[in-house]
């Protein structure tokens, strides 16, 4: 049991279990904590450093959640050793940490997958929660397998006035994240072809494959999907991300979107798979109503959009509208299934939505997203005259290209060196790498404070001159 | 806008929003609020009864949840048809109810799947969740993909000391409910023969064919899965539920399930998935350890349980414990899969089970539910001398045999007519339903108050001579 060489600052803005947090992941990093050592228990620690003892609780929970730390039943709190980023070799202590790493602290997340946490609505949450667990202890036995009708209800009415969507609340399924549900959705199709976007999100092929269907890498041009290759393919299936392509930015113009709806009309058992990921942050224009929308309630159209990226990464409420007649194929198949999510959680959204917060919610984090993608794109543009920055109308990140760059691989591992973790473009392209534009590296500004904006652009300019 | 005679009485135990509950549901169900009729708002009707907007609130609530009202955005809480227990039709208003039905209120609930939610520790519950709400704002940000590494510590010791499962927390894939639990580790085995249990649970068949498995149906007899069918059947993956087979209640003796283990060591490729659904709640003497725990943390067997019997069928949380190879396998296949358990109720169920909550919690329950089951059995003994009851040492439902009995469809038809929703034991059987015993149903009785206990054997009395 070693003791902590460790001062807080009880006058600082940085909450102390904060300060804790950071010195003791400081110390694990620089060795001065190796694997295996033993952590001071949280009484002995509170006081050494006079500190509460749900301070030390607090970080040690924080701690143990991103993997730094081990609780032990009986012997207290022990350090893991750090992640180690390579693919899995084979199972075991090395297995676990390569292919489930909890994502490692960078200097700068530039990751696409962030939410800025700070922005979630904690009073009124917590509130709503508490209420509904004393007010309605109802809430403990089985739900609707589709999801609690009045969240239906709800969800049906958000997406209608800021999405466009056209449905019933019958036609909705909710269910413990977007992967979760495009699962389900494939699996309806088993053995069918289905059209991903290239570049794209590999997860989506992943899950498509996972669930027996073959993928078909259709190209991105200026304006998504190219349909005319999708009719090459012979694909039966299309998913797409027309508010806001992934990761180009890109959003599909009505034309094309006319061409698409025309694509899946003119086939039997055509389908499309609107993936509505991050339309809610839409910095032009009021947002783009969806394609589920111009198709109509009965249009050959899936539509999924998801709560976690609007509230909480570790909340996982998502949702799914499906045409009738795929409804009813869902229902033939799913039937038995219970829902994925606690309904404690679908009837804290379900009140958030009707009282108006999550409106509120999301005006709030738009602008906050608007203003730091703007700071950030200045201080870039600052920094690299010649920089070409594209997808600034929306979403949650920005491309940018260095015309005279040193090549896209080197400008990742040099950003990485400077402790900033964005990633290039050419990780997105599942085929055809050939193809993707030089010099392109995808930023996500979401999890990046306001504050470390001007840091991040001299650790930029850095690494690339 | 229809004024509503209803009285509710402050005085009485019964808690108002309750009252006001079930004299809804009694008007609905009499015809007094037929269906598309309007409530009046929750104000109006909280003044008109002089009782908080709350009450009414709470009220309105669960009847939306149960789907007696649909709240519709202007037009306020909308009395909905009652469910029609027929198979789906098609989709539409119809379709959702038939295909996805909220359990019906019966009199007397004896179905399998309830939980006695009265016992379920909300002021602990509660607690922990404030606590975490304003104390963890990084559990706002993306967990392990497997669950949360404490979590999974904690899991592991309560499976080690309870269930005797021999397992290290990074073989714990933590999901939200063992259907998807199961279903992901179904898709490891895609085109694979798999044998399930007949009689037997239904959903575990459908959800092995509809991720991509074919199914045998392989008989039981006095000591549970028949080992020498299995090895004919040829199938790859034997799915059992050994320490209480559901539903005839019969345990695997330790012979058998050394003649199981034997079967999947002696092909390559065969595994056993152990479904320990309610193991827990075992009233002899101490639960038999698991056949994981025989097989030991490298053995064939796949474990799965949940907590959702144990704490509330609407908290979604439930564990899969992976042998190192396959583990290696799910991570391949799953490894880019976020986990689909909110983190605040992770670190819920894990403080939970850390301060010995739980253990605590379980006692409670088990001793409340062997008195009910004891009660129960005492009072058909009682009102039928010559029955037979099978499945007193475990779990949270009984066997009923009447000898002379007018056949187990009218024992059935004439039990619901009296309001008891009981099930005939041939339903569980997915083949050979020739093979059944006669004139047996299964009560299930968690969710059965015991004070409704000689009410249901007079009813059974007067249904069954």
């Amino acid at each position: 049991m070693l003791q902590l060489p460790l001062s807080l600052d009880a006058s600082s803005k940085t909450p102390l279990y904060e300060q804790l947090y950071r010195a003791l992941v400081a110390q694990i990093r620089g060795g001065g904590l190796p694997a295996g050592s033993r952590l001071p228990g949280k009484r002995t620690l509170a006081g050494q450093l006079g500190v509460a003892v749900n301070t030390v609780d607090t970080a040690y929970q924080i701690l143990t959640a991103e993997g730094y730390l081990q609780a032990r039943p009986r012997s207290g709190f022990v350090v893991q050793e750090t992640w180690d980023p390579a693919p899995p070799k084979a199972a075991g202590e090395a297995g676990e940490k390569a292919a489930a790493p909890v994502p490692r602290r960078w200097r700068f997340d530039l990751s696409t997958g962030g939410v800025d946490t700070a922005l979630f609505p904690f009073r009124t949450w917590g509130r709503i929660q508490k209420e509904l667990l004393y007010a309605a202890p109802e809430l403990l036995g089985h739900g609707h397998p589709q999801g609690d009708e009045n969240l239906r209800q709800a969800i049906a009415g958000y997406l209608a006035a800021y999405r466009g969507v056209d449905c019933q609340a019958e036609q909705i399924v909710v269910g413990a994240g977007t992967e979760y549900l495009l699962g389900l959705a494939a699996g309806l199709f088993r053995g069918a072809a289905a059209a991903v976007e290239n570049p794209g999100y590999r997860r989506v092929r992943t899950i498509l494959e996972n669930n027996g269907l073959t993928c078909r890498c259709t190209p991105i041009d200026e304006s998504g999907l190219d349909v005319a290759a999708l009719a090459r393919d012979g694909a039966a299936l299309c998913c797409v991300t027309p508010s806001h392509h992934f990761p180009t930015g890109v959003t599909m113009p009505a034309a094309r979107r006319g061409q698409l709806l025309r694509w899946a009309a003119e086939g039997p058992g055509r389908y499309i798979f609107e993936d509505d990921y991050d339309a809610e942050f839409r910095f032009d224009i009021r947002p783009l109503p969806s394609l589920q929308g111009m198709a109509g309630r009965s249009g050959p159209v899936v539509y999924l959009c998801t709560f976690s990226k609007s509230l909480a990464p570790s909340i996982r409420i998502a949702c799914m509208v499906l045409p009738p007649e795929l409804l009813e194929r869902y229902r033939q198949v799913y039937g038995e299934y219970a829902n994925t999510v606690s309904r404690f959680e679908q009837q804290t959204l379900c009140r958030f939505l009707e009282a108006g917060h999550f409106a509120r919610h999301l005006s709030r984090m738009r602008l906050a997203y608007k203003n730091r993608m703007e700071a950030l794109a200045a201080a870039l543009q600052a920094e690299f005259p010649h920089a070409l920055l594209q997808g600034r109308h929306t979403g949650l990140h920005l491309l940018l290209t260095l015309p005279q760059g040193p090549g896209e691989a080197e400008m990742v591992a040099a950003a990485r060196r400077e402790g900033a973790n964005l990633t290039g473009l050419s990780a997105y392209y599942m085929e055809a790498a050939e193809t993707c534009p030089e010099n392109t590296v995808v930023l996500g500004y979401a999890a990046l404070p306001d504050r470390d904006i001007p840091a991040l652009a001299e650790a930029l300019g850095r690494a690339w001159r």
